[in-house]
């Protein structure tokens, strides 16, 4: 392999020719070959936007050559569009503050700006730290990037995957709303539902989540940028951080503003530890749901049976003809994997000291590793399974004539204790509800046939 | 021991004859003879609150006569002054819809109500399933219990301990708002800020938990009554649920509003993660802080020492004169539990099966666990520490005078690049920073002053 | 109330008169009125089991007054007995290294022996510090003490409630030897086994839950005991640490040894990390068996209902004569605590600083609340629900015979894609497999019968 | 792109001609289009050794054509040796039983197989499930495939990176020893103990852990592999499990056994769960040992600075000259990322139902994930900082001179309280105390001196 010469304040080390980072992104490199997760590239891509943002508030402000700027912001572009994405070769695992990764978007910037300044004729040239990182530092522009990271996922990627499967769901309740069925508490047997109102517990959940993500993002889009090394905006222009704030919604749509407190905006993860609540609700809610398709589901013949869901694939490698619920299982396992992100997210944001806390990228990875893999598995469990869900109507009647709790509607008639006599009678004697009343003496078969009515148990008046 | 004889629809059984409660609460005791947690006093009283307002709500529709509603008030105040708390025994590790809490209630109610009809000169009596708990279901009571008791913990014991610390804190900032400081990232020294600002940053926090921890109670104020049994609302009016929450809001001062989907409300505990999430981070927060004031704190003699903190007890008990961080630690430890019920209940509210989840005891008794250790650790902290820390001027003096980052003022001077080999040739001649600008050409010594006004530094223009 | 004036070395305090501790106890209620979780009573016994071994050594060393140990000895045995358990009032929310505990059991101690001395014609005057706390400090007390109470409660309730379940098991697994039943994979039918097989797995996980949890708690019979206050054992005699150990286990008939590097004992907690992830490890176990137990009994009419459980108590509110699965439910709950107890376990372990780790208490209270809830539901879950299962045999073999899983069989004479076929087609047709494979040519009806015998796919030969 | 068509029982279907894949393989990649975390190559590679062993067995037992089992034991040699990974392309969420991972081998075994026939001059053919799957299910094949893989990832890395710096330590114990200097406990100084004795407490955290981590691993040793579809081992010989585990431990070095229940090793995940503690303690360990390293080397100028590591980068984008104890900080965040991952494994391993535990992919993800990140960063915080660990004299001896916990050793000659007085008149008056303990008339300035040597009170006689 070839290499160039770069330096830094620490001396000169090699860097692959190829390459467009420089000495410190090198030094990252070799001084971190722990584990092989990326620093995310929604990050990287964060940081783009942030640079792009810097340098025009930098350049409106008189503080740095436009054409500087310019090429700062082509170099950006490139990062944004994904062009670049292997000059970005740093790990979660190095300084906790980010410091690396935010110089590997510097000197990547600064290296691309460079070539860009030379082909259009200028002299100019960029300095990393003097240049790119002008007015900033990584204590301010790591949380920066994270909280813009992780607003562009939310809104982009996490909400429309439950919107997605909340009106698929919909769907489901509308045609469903219908089909009377056996409801179950506790497993076992108790007053009759709709099937649509089942579901509808399912959709309400999605927008409950819904409601929740959408509050706790705002948070999020308080941005740390003009905190600079400790919070104080040392080295930073007054106007400075507005100015950022405002490009960066420019370039996104999404309306981010100036922290007001720049000191909790370095050391506290608060925001994120509330926004990860919401993940976790949302992954607890997918939880439930998938375990219900998937106990609805089961069988063919020895389970519950209520509705069936597509076959995707062959189930078994021994068992032939076997069909399983394997989205409801890629979902659940998503959901174990959120519930311990939200734990890792808690530790990293308790552990700040002083004017920093210093375990950003492991929150930002985990953070944004729990949006992808949620907006993922819901959208394919939606397109694989919620939406094949469809009644097993022969299961259904079957399950709702046989069940013995219809003997609720008669606590109003005859009291609790009447109706529970009927109910263990039946159990016990292996007979029907209406048989078992009339013997007991407590009610006539019309009677019986005027008060037990499922499908007026599900919508009481 | 005397005992009376109780009965329910599984047959007889002895009750401790001085208790008011009945043969279902006496099976429990016998049944579940699992630690020692008891089912949460803020439950109870919940759902006393909770049958007044039901009772209230039924004689209003003419379903319940309105002598026996007053009597169900007058048992249940009994129960929210606290004035029978020993004849609730059970445990949390129970049914897991608390049905058998609901019962308890609903049995002393009865009882405690049946005397009092007596007394007045009635001959009505209170049957516990078809009065008390008329129009009612465990399924829904319960949700509805741990919804009222949440709100009220989160309004009227967290929210106002945070805010005696906010203000606490709020009275330093002013009066340290002068006192400069050097400021520290990654542990080690950084550039300058005042005392008052370092500790702005703290007072953010507990103003972002405040924020998230009031929008996230709004979630927790939809209320599950008028669900009943599976979510239907089967044997229950259509009006009971609106008018049961108006009746509860009226009582607590609170605004409770009928959550619009029933089904979600018996099987999602959604608004607790979200709500608990807050807390969490809340509980990060106060880890931070604590840990803050315990570093800079830290001596007397070997140590960061730049504030003092009061000394409230003596320290050890081998170590003559030793005083030690206690209030910081309560509360780091509190942090530790709060991030571990976190975890609990994330786990408890994935678990909902069909029409019913069955882990809302373990819920219920993290979630106001949380909240009475916050609660109480904060107020704790602030009158025994936070509001007793001084600056030790001395120390910060000393330690701002010798910090070597001040040089960060010379980057837009001098640059980068050079600033860094004036902090590092200081630090390897142990010599000061200007002695070392001057020495190496790069600045006169009147520069350098001009330049390098840690107090400046503080509040950038 | 009357009080007694009482004074260390921060001044006089008023205690009350009817009570036996000190003024640093005094302080430390006063100091620290958060929550309600005492001290638990098990570490409060072992500070006293070693304090009576402490006095024990020193005066075999000649350290300590003969009489005074014997008063001291006197002393600890009625804490020990239980009799005295009122006197410590000191909640978990203290200083993180207990040392407020092991005064007041220091105070308590002398109270109680300074009573007996002057009762037994003594003049001598034991003091908290330089008598009961001889040779010792809190530093090595309260984790030596922790470690005592860890393995008594391992050893003499955890271990002994695996025990009892396992044995319960046992007499299912033989008595349930011959019952074939469908087996469920990802909640599908699959291939049979028989009910005593099934029940075999579940007892399997107790056995090693055993091991794990008996092989774990031999790293904490290392005591801290002989380290004083940073490790060094300062102020102790170099046999104190061993002649302590010994005198530990003649008085609780275990083996506990001196740590050989007490640095470590003071700031770490790997070894309750460790036991603690056998107990999540006996959690989760115990989380399956009881779901499985639950989901086997679900019904009565519209669930699995393979097996039957004791009916223990009425099941609803509402719904007369539902009976629920409750034992499980306390057991899962008491699992979803566990998880969240191991967080709060974790986290504290892992915030020592430099000679100590202060989240001491935080950690004893978890670990043992684990123990006592893991213990008490195994034994009531034993009693009152696994005791009582029995197989629904006609529900068993109606299972059975509709399986189509069975067809796993022929892989070995037909060919996995050939079985698939009849699989498919079966279901498809709703007809059986025999029909079915008959009617694609692949098999003769005598060929089936021979192929397919559920009882034998059991126990393959 | 050029595809070739290929089916399964559920029909026809393209995969990329350049692939090794077969059906079931391109199903999973195109239904799981979720998240990027694909199946760790640990597990890929230990179900080449297991289909390896397996074919063997069969092979020996007259199962197998030993020609096939020639041909598939060159295909799994070509995955082993790492020369075809990008034929893995199957993510973590899939199925819960692996199913898809094993059919993944099984197909690109029997693909490579073939053309290995081919070329050899063979027409026998391969077929995924009734060779390469032979006697196999994936429920007993995963679960087997990961215990391989986490065996050698713990012994084979963890192990080794423990015992470096272990070692590392070892050497600085020595190197140390007659360092004196200041204790710390509560934050606050405390007693003195030598350097060497501070490292001794990090070692024995190792040491500690090395040992629970290798009694942990034995439990893991235990195969599932015999089980098959649900543990009776159905369609599997006798003798299978017996030769297979034998096949392993030989092509590994590993002595690998049978599990003796095997219902018990497709429903429980106990044993990864119990050695995943025994991580989570080295994890807490490491978080104390990284953090007490940066606390002690915190300064250069305003923090505790008793030891100094190297500077191994730039520290700060706007700091210059600022060095961070980047290496710490790595360390801590794997530690946190560690916390999070025993959330998920316990909770995954807590949902198993009936026959089979459908989270194995998401635990073996988080368990190896565990082991890199605890190996590599172990290993880079030795090179890179534990290795270079210096003590800086002046700061550590001026510390030590200026403790007031020296005091400490006067207790057994005159007493704590007159200790205590002497220690707070000190601090109060900002004097030494010797000069205090004679202006109390306590001790003569000779008797200070003999009592009180910091070296001897670090190693008591």
């Amino acid at each position: 392999m070839e290499y160039r010469v770069e330096r830094d304040t620490l001396g000169e080390i090699n860097v692959p020719a190829d390459k467009f980072w420089g000495a410190q992104t090198q030094r990252s490199k070799q001084n971190f070959p722990i584990g092989n997760e990326l620093m995310p590239k929604e990050v990287v891509r964060a940081f783009a936007i942030l640079k792009k943002s810097a340098a025009k508030a930098n350049s409106d402000l008189g503080l740095l050559d436009s054409k500087k700027a310019e090429a700062i912001a082509y170099a950006a572009d490139q990062i944004i569009e994904g062009k670049i994405d292997d000059h970005f070769p740093l790990v979660v695992w190095q300084t906790g503050s980010g410091t690396q990764s935010n110089m590997n978007v510097n000197e990547v910037i600064a290296h691309v700006g460079n070539k860009w300044l030379l082909e259009n004729g200028s002299d100019l040239i960029l300095h990393p730290n003097d240049d790119v990182n002008k007015s900033q530092s990584s204590n301010d522009t790591y949380p920066t990037a994270m909280h813009v990271a992780f607003v562009l996922k939310l809104e982009d990627e996490v909400l429309p995957a439950v919107k997605t499967l909340k009106n698929t769901l919909k769907g489901k309740i509308d045609a469903f709303s219908d089909i009377v069925k056996i409801g179950r508490t506790h497993l076992q047997d108790a007053t009759p539902l709709t099937l649509g109102q089942e579901i509808s517990g399912w959709h309400r959940m999605l927008e409950k989540s819904e409601m929740m993500i959408k509050e706790s993002v705002e948070h999020i889009k308080e941005l740390a940028i003009g905190g600079t090394a400790v919070g104080t905006g040392l080295n930073a222009h007054p106007e400075f951080s507005e100015r950022v704030c405002q490009a960066i919604s420019e370039f996104t749509g999404k309306t981010f503003v100036s922290a007001p407190n720049k000191f909790h905006s370095l050391t506290s993860h608060d925001e994120s530890v509330y926004a990860h609540g919401a993940l976790k609700g949302l992954a607890a809610d997918m939880m439930k749901i998938a375990n219900d398709v998937r106990w609805l589901a089961s069988g063919p013949r020895c389970g519950i049976g209520e509705i069936t869901i597509p076959a995707n694939e062959p189930g078994s490698s021994i068992m032939p003809g076997k069909v399983n619920p394997t989205q409801s299982e890629a979902v659940t396992m998503v959901s174990a994997q959120v519930m311990g992100n939200d734990a890792t997210i808690g530790f990293a944001a308790s552990q700040g000291n002083f004017e920093l806390n210093v375990f950003k990228p492991v929150i930002a990875y985990n953070f944004l590793q729990s949006c992808q893999l949620l907006a993922d598995s819901i959208l394919s469990f939606d397109e694989r399974c919620a939406q094949g869900i469809e009644p097993n109507h022969e299961q259904i009647e079957k399950n709702l004539n046989d069940s013995l709790m219809l003997v609720t509607a008669l606590n109003p008639h005859i009291g609790y204790e009447n109706a529970a006599k009927i109910a263990k009678t039946a159990f016990n004697e292996n007979s029907t509800l209406k048989e078992t009343a009339v013997k007991l003496g407590l009610l006539t078969a019309e009677e019986f046939d005027e008060f037990v009515k499922p499908e007026e148990m599900t919508h009481p008046k």
